[in-house]
């Protein structure tokens, strides 16, 4: 099986990646771009249920105070 | 608009931190994963084009010697 998870900054969390994206791209003359948000994705791969990936999010790759997680079972 | 621009490792590039993180959660007891690998999002908005985006790809998110980058345009 393969599972995609997908760590995002909470909502009003500060993304410090983020910030210095757009200040980088701004400073390479792309003018237009107005915000830059990053987030981290784990592809996992082996015999897991959602519920043990789940677990994996809480005990190790989410930090549940700043990020949010999210589950999506990938083809395999 | 709002773009979705996903950079992962090229195929037989090492991926560490996919690397640790599978070391970890087998040290956790999570045994029956066996592949992790990862990649990185950036959500940027602004009036671009998707060859602008094309473009900051190149210039800054992705490093083409050991990275592919993914473009997707997402609903506003």
């Amino acid at each position: 099986m393969k599972w995609e998870v997908r760590i995002a900054y909470k909502r009003g969390v500060q993304d410090p990646e983020g910030e210095t994206t757009l200040q980088a791209l701004k400073m390479l003359g792309f003018e237009k771009v107005e915000r830059v948000s990053t987030a981290k994705l784990f592809i996992i791969e082996g015999e897991c249920s959602r519920e043990e990936v789940e677990r994996m999010c809480r005990r190790l790759l989410a930090n549940p105070v700043s990020q949010d997680y999210e589950i999506r079972r990938l083809a395999d």
